[in-house]
């Protein structure tokens, strides 16, 4: 086991109608002046920005409106963010809706208070050192976002996705009212629950030996969804499981999972190049990208894919052959995602054999490696597409 | 699933060498003067009190020293607190030791800013409402209270032991060496695992229908503790899994294993007559309580048991007879819990079958009857005593 830090001091308020007790928190966590971030239309139409906009007046608290955040959330939306905030002087962020949005609203809150340009800090060229408080009213359960310190936003001129991370912009709170993510289609959901998996399994695969509870947590998110999704895919109005999968996408992304070693995250970064380029869901990206990528490195650390295979998807290990065992486990990950609606390969989602080159390109490692698990060079990483590509059942 | 909030805002800082940033992170978290509370001289002699106070001073941190916390931590100890931080104009307290003088600092903490006496937390008569902050540099891994809000005290008049909870009391940092248990002899070694497993046990055992994440959480943590015990006792000095069982003594008891759920706790009431009365360690009174209480109530939710009997113990499950499986799952437990050193019955703890009514009253149930997973009267504690007292393999 490594040596860690672990901090996740967000206030999770998790069951139903608790999105009313938002001015109750803002109002404790210090905000005066909230700006209300939000995406679609649809957190209009169903009532619940109304609901927590009555929240804030009735905790006697402020508020200026913006919506219109897409999936794989814009820089453009950032910059009026960060306009808008310092022209209302606005003290708090309040994001209602999913990953985008919440990624959305922590740019914004690194780049109010930012003399330079807040892209800086998803290239590398700044580190964050203050931030605008941010809270969550989450309404999908999928990039973990409301327990984290990160964000992604892709730049519009170039689809480029980078990523940045902090604790400044961990969430303060986040309500988490399982009963608003009933009405999300079931492939949303399905591409939710991906990610929910993915970001145990980028850090399931490690060289870091000897951290066995970290290892179980993982194993006890993986199987909690293993059990809830197919509930949810089979009647997207049960609660329980809905609540189930919601907890368990922000147990599997505080880092909790992921403390005393080595991580991956070669699989996020492979994927943000195919929703960059085809603005497809991230988690149907990762769907295709996941077992492929799995199946490329397996040979590394045969024995930890036996692991997978035997405590996450129940085989029995074949002691003769552990290799059978180890793509057995791959080749049920892959039904899995099948069997909840996800796409498995390039033609299922979209994407285009003859664009790899420009995929890996794009990615940018020119002659160099990624770190992870295994050291990725562009070779391989066109080889992980090509796999992605062809895969089937 | 019920509603629930979750708030652990802790800074763990995990690993070798850690405690020398003990300075950096007191004053991270705003401290000026310090309250270094400590056990026995065993943190002096060993030279940890010497790395924490020369870390203090090359932060520019002041600090005045209280030693002499005893298991079972007492409230004389914590008046003595009191007044010295009061003198002194400490607005920090750093705790170096294990659950009892984390819980003794807590209660110093409680008690500095209030006008009344500390004890009425502690008897519910009154409610925190301020604390100084605490941090820790934990030696024992066992209480979990480096990571919790919780507190237990010992009125030294009459032994009796009573606790108070609140996010107040939550420490802000937990500096966590595993290096430093390596020196814990077998048995106490022993005692802080039962106590890590008993914290797991009273929230899985539960009233509260589909919880699985909380579940899968619980089943975790026990799984991790079943293999690393074992190592621990085998070879005091490894370091790999002394830091598994200190970062799963954690985990049992942020609550993040109890979320979403009604939880039970009589194992923890029944055993703190015991503790209390004969001064024995807590871990070893759980050792002997727990099972005890196991037995009595199995019936109330045979598949419940069996469940822990198959997912955490690794039985086969008995289609025809389930009971049979959760009896084999209980009786796994006292197995293991004697195999790694730990007490079994009265004779084996140092307690005595005719100290039952004493016990019973002390407990002060009278007519009335306790919370949790099974609602138990004065005849039931009783009973659970009996058991306990015969037990055997």
């Amino acid at each position: 086991m490594n040596n860690f830090q672990f901090y996740s001091p967000t206030e999770f308020v998790f069951g139903r109608d608790t999105e009313n007790e938002c001015g109750k928190y803002v109002k404790k966590h210090g905000g005066t002046k909230v700006l209300v971030h939000y995406g679609s239309g649809s957190a209009v139409r169903s009532g619940l920005l109304d609901r927590v906009t009555k929240s804030l007046e009735a905790a006697g608290i402020g508020y200026v409106t913006l919506g219109g955040v897409k999936p794989n959330p814009r820089d453009t939306k950032v910059y009026e963010g960060i306009e808008l905030c310092r022209r209302e002087n606005v003290d708090f962020i309040v994001s209602v809706g999913g990953g985008s949005v919440i990624d959305s609203s922590k740019a914004i809150a690194l780049g109010t208070v930012y003399d330079g340009d807040f892209w800086d800090f998803y290239i590398g060229r700044a580190t964050p050192e203050k931030a605008l408080p941010v809270g969550t009213v989450l309404t999908i359960a999928a990039a973990g976002s409301e327990g984290s310190g990160d964000s992604v936003i892709t730049k519009e001129e170039g689809g480029i996705k980078r990523g940045t991370g902090s604790d400044l912009i961990r969430p303060r709170f986040s309500i988490m009212d399982p009963q608003l993510t009933c009405t999300l289609p079931p492939y949303q959901t399905a591409c939710g629950a991906t990610d929910i998996m993915a970001h145990v399994f980028e850090r399931y695969f490690t060289n870091t030996k000897d951290v066995e509870m970290t290892d179980r947590l993982c194993e006890a998110v993986l199987l909690t969804m293993i059990k809830e999704t197919p509930r949810v895919i089979a009647d997207p109005n049960d609660y329980q499981a809905r609540a189930n999968i919601m907890w368990a996408g922000t147990v599997a992304h505080t880092n909790i999972v992921g403390v005393g070693r080595e991580q991956d995250w070669n699989s996020h970064g492979i994927e943000h190049e195919l929703s960059g380029l085809y603005d497809c869901a991230h988690g149907a990206g990762l769907a295709v990208i996941m077992p492929a990528w799995m199946e490329f490195v397996h040979k590394h650390d045969v024995m930890r894919f036996a692991e997978a295979a035997v405590r996450v998807w129940g085989c029995q290990m074949d002691f003769a052959d552990p290799e059978k065992t180890a793509l057995e486990g791959i080749k049920r990950f892959r039904t899995f995602l099948h069997d909840i609606g996800m796409p498995i390969n390039f033609a299922e989602l979209g994407a285009r054999e003859e664009d790899i080159p420009t995929l890996v390109e794009k990615l940018g490692l020119g002659d160099g490696r990624t770190g992870g698990f295994v050291k990725l060079s562009s070779e391989d990483v066109a080889e992980i597409y090509h796999i992605a590509a062809h895969a089937s059942l």
